[in-house]
């Protein structure tokens, strides 16, 4: 029997990777790619089983380019994972954190780790990946340049962790939607995600949220997009608790398909646990 | 109390407002507008609380510009009318049969009588409007020429009816839907319209079919059209027996929201009646 595919944005060592080995294991096979929608055509075409698409960010919020692919492609949500980002500082082996002058990692990395960086008198560069730093650096050691990735890029290409957890704010947590064709089974807590427009008139959102209220549903997440060629008109991703499968949660979507402009079911999988702060 | 407002496409004297007349009665007031687009605006803007939008012609098949746009907007169907299409031959008055050389309408009506213009060698001028047509004739009367519209158009603009039923096949029937945004009660007998599109894989077209089939829904309606801007995906344009608010119904619906890309349900609404062929 072939291995199970899981396809990620980014090089080997990508926090999205990191992600798969959490929610997956080690048996799993990882496939890199170059942009989020490959992730979808992989999955579509038969080259991946699965697909770990990053959502959103506790530091920099909801990734606005994954949400317009989740509308846009018709993939389901199976899963989510929560992956605590610890960003390493690491270097070629036997480098001293003393003797560090350059740190390299893509721009958001950076941000993340900027009282850090400004404490040490590092030298920011910015490049593409955070992955991306480690591998090239690996290839090509600078003396006083150090790279910001994940401890998996650090295991993957042979650089010493120098430092473990170099983010300013612990609470830097990534949420990734984990996609696939499957049918997914009621667990024991479940989230439902879907995407809905409401006709442009007072009180249509309102009157759609109620829906879940009334079937005592939490909503775990809402957020608005611009609708794509109607200026001023948008669409609402929401999370909910509940499985489509279960009565409540169906009640509350025949309620909502019969007020909203148009509902697409994302899917209903099993809620991740938060991770701790720690 | 003001009176209800009914918008159509065309002037007065359309089989549009044929249809409104049949459906509503004669104490509605009717509203005149130059395209389908605009009935769904006055709906929206409020000048109008309901529209009547031609979807399908038991000659012709189904009028895609009313479909794209019941994708593109945001309003429910409320109810559906069946409308014999009774093609009248109308002049001014004191007009004689024998009299007639020319016939003036709208092309598509033009083509519903070409036989009978042709057994009587009239010459068939296009105009862009049946009503039209009457409306002009009515203020400019010229000696041989008569057009084709409804009879309402003959009562409107006080022209003589010389024949009732001039279209070759007597099954010429227009099916309108009652475009609005109250929402229905289930009646005696029911019908759901809804769009949806489904994942590009094999077999996700029957899938979603086999929720009706599975809930002893009888389909009245499937067709598909290109989905914008996605070349080979296809939306389908689906109506079936039964109410949102019925529970085999809401499973339905909510079977095919598992497996769909998405659903947009336009509404549910009593069934129409067909009119007799006599």
């Amino acid at each position: 029997m072939s291995r199970t595919v899981v396809a990620f944005q980014g090089e080997h060592g990508a926090y999205s990777e990191e992600a798969i080995r959490q929610h997956f294991g080690d048996e799993v096979e990882t496939l890199p790619l170059g942009t989020f929608a490959d992730i979808f055509t992989s999955i579509e075409e038969g080259k991946a089983d699965y697909g770990v698409l990053p959502v959103e960010n506790s530091v920099a919020g909801s990734i606005n380019q994954a949400y317009d692919l989740l509308l846009e492609r018709d993939i389901r949500v199976v899963g989510e994972i929560y992956l605590r980002v610890r960003h390493c500082l690491m270097a070629p082996k036997g480098t001293k954190l003393e003797e560090i002058r350059v740190v390299r990692s893509h721009p958001q990395a950076l941000a993340q780790c900027e009282k850090t960086i400004a404490e040490h008198g590092w030298r920011a560069e910015a490049v593409y990946d955070t992955a991306g730093s480690a591998r090239e650096l690996a290839a090509s050691p600078e003396p006083g340049v150090a790279a910001i990735a994940s401890a998996l890029a650090a295991e993957i290409y042979g650089l010493d962790v120098l430092v473990k957890g170099l983010e300013d704010k612990n609470w830097n947590i990534t949420r990734f939607f984990v996609l696939g064709e499957e049918e997914t089974r009621p667990a024991e807590r479940n989230k439902t995600s879907l995407v809905f427009a409401v006709p442009h008139k007072p009180g249509a959102l309102v009157e759609c949220l109620n829906e879940f209220a009334e079937k005592n549903l939490n909503l775990t997440k809402l957020e608005s997009r611009p609708r794509r060629n109607r200026p001023w008109h948008y669409v609402f991703y929401l999370d909910c608790e509940g499985h489509w499968k279960e009565p409540n949660c169906q009640s509350a979507l025949i309620g909502l398909l019969s007020r909203a402009a148009f509902v697409k079911l994302l899917g209903s999988y099993p809620a991740a646990e938060m991770p701790d702060e720690g």
